[in-house]
């Protein structure tokens, strides 16, 4: 198994991808501001976590990371808008995001519903460039059009951010935060890796323990963001320590103690190299990316 | 050309469009609330026009209809979200839709947000029924699903809705105001028209005719909303007649005048009409939706 500079791996993958997006806005005939819109929250930075996911799952099974670009643009325009819209007043009524303005506190409350609703649509648009620029099988693209409409949609993302609505202030059980983390921010992280996978020509059983590390990963990662805003550097982490428990919110460490949900963390880590273990990946980028998350300081 | 009863097939298909929403929504894996939310504003009535007129482009080119309900669905959800966001306090704010209490007056602004971003989603996801259940062809479900991308995104009803936006309060040209319906109303009355051809296995040329037939059928019936909204009698068309004139609206009798928006009208019928007469159809059905068109009453 080969092993490849995770960190060099990012940062040359993170810049093709944040080229692909400006070039596909940029070309679109729609009105200035609506652009403007979609620009501005695509630039807002973030670690572009999917698209690179998607990147690496690809690379691990030796295939060329480029064709995955359609797809990689089109799981980040979402997350966007998912943002965009969790923003609003009538959602979170978060003024700042990243330390930038939020996209309705600098295009208003109505440009900011459209241009979130803009980037879900477009995003699929993106998708079909798959087979026009690609070469793609069109049966490969319709897979994953439904995978990402799954992954977005009321079964999905929408389906955790409602779940998560509805039990704000009720206290929740294990398995109703798992439900919650599972799909608002689960899926999404899930698709990166089997889109990758289906891109690379994975098999089914290949993909159906993708998906299983990608469950593993996504509640890892948030069982680490809950340890962070316990025991986390408030400069490193860019929010106040101790939010979660001053705002009463169900957490890991609220439900299992600290102890156990630095135990869990481990646990949903190694599950997950266990498994990529069992495949035969051409590289260690995967690996590399469990460790990243069980070891993060911010 | 046979003739068909247009009155018989739209009553005949509404059902068959409405129940095939009816259990898609019903199938969906999600939090029970967000499911109701969504089926709220689908069950909510309206004409289904752009799925009607989807399976009549399938009859007049000899087509069993019943291949067209994913997509028939797809779109009847698009135009769905679209008035769930539109009405939303901070775009129309609008309480009232078809006599009805508006999506975010019964649910809450933010479960209307996700109720809106939920069935757009999910209309890609039924989208893809074409292949597994209706055994398409997988290269024409991608041109469909960007076809659809496209007339709904920021190219297409998101970017007449922005034009409309910013337009408010300015003089208009007749040509802002051909940019806005063509966008605003249009684009999803294309698609409507052009993925029944497609389904259809239709030519490219005869695909090229039917966009124009759809850009006359479009303007034709927002002139017709501009002539009723002065000529018309209140109990039928369901708002205050004079409204646009009120409100200070640019529409077509205020550039045109009344009489030269009548001609207006029967232009676009007359050319939408001659360009469906230059295509070999099996029936008379999209004709009969031209005249209906000039012809309402509400």
């Amino acid at each position: 198994m080969e092993l490849v500079n995770l960190e060099q791996f990012f940062k040359e993958n993170k810049q093709l991808v944040e080229e692909y997006l400006t070039a596909n806005i940029s070309e679109l005939h729609a009105p200035t501001v609506i652009v403007d819109a979609m620009k501005y929250s695509l630039d807002a930075g973030g670690k572009r976590i999917r698209p690179l996911l998607l990147l690496a799952t690809l690379q691990s099974f030796g295939k060329d990371e480029a064709i995955g670009l359609p797809v990689a643009a089109a799981v980040e325009m979402i997350h966007t808008y998912s943002l965009i819209h969790d923003d609003l007043p009538c959602m979170d009524d978060d003024d700042y995001r990243r330390g930038k303005l939020t996209n309705h506190k600098v295009f208003g409350e109505a440009m900011a519903v459209l241009a979130g609703d803009a980037l879900l649509t477009f995003s699929f648009q993106v998708i079909t460039r798959l087979i026009k620029e690609y070469k793609i099988d069109p049966l490969t693209g319709m897979k994953l059009v439904e995978e990402l409409a799954m992954a977005a949609g009321p079964e999905g993302m929408v389906g955790g951010q409602v779940a998560d609505m509805e039990g704000e202030g009720k206290s929740l059980s294990l398995n109703d935060l798992i439900y919650i983390h599972e799909h608002k921010t689960g899926k999404l992280l899930e698709f990166s890796l089997v889109a990758g996978a289906t891109l690379a020509n994975a098999s089914e059983e290949e993909i159906k323990k993708l998906r299983e590390v990608a469950y593993h990963i996504g509640l890892a990662f948030q069982i680490k963001d809950d340890i962070l805003d316990i025991e986390g550097e408030q400069e490193k982490i860019g929010k106040r320590v101790g939010s979660d428990t001053a705002n009463d919110k169900v957490t890991y460490p609220s439900l299992l103690t600290l102890e156990g949900a630095k135990d869990k963390l481990q646990e949903h880590i190694s599950a997950a190299k266990a498994l990529l273990s069992s495949l035969e990946l051409k590289n260690d980028l995967l690996h590399q990316v469990c460790d990243l998350i069980g070891n993060r300081d911010h």
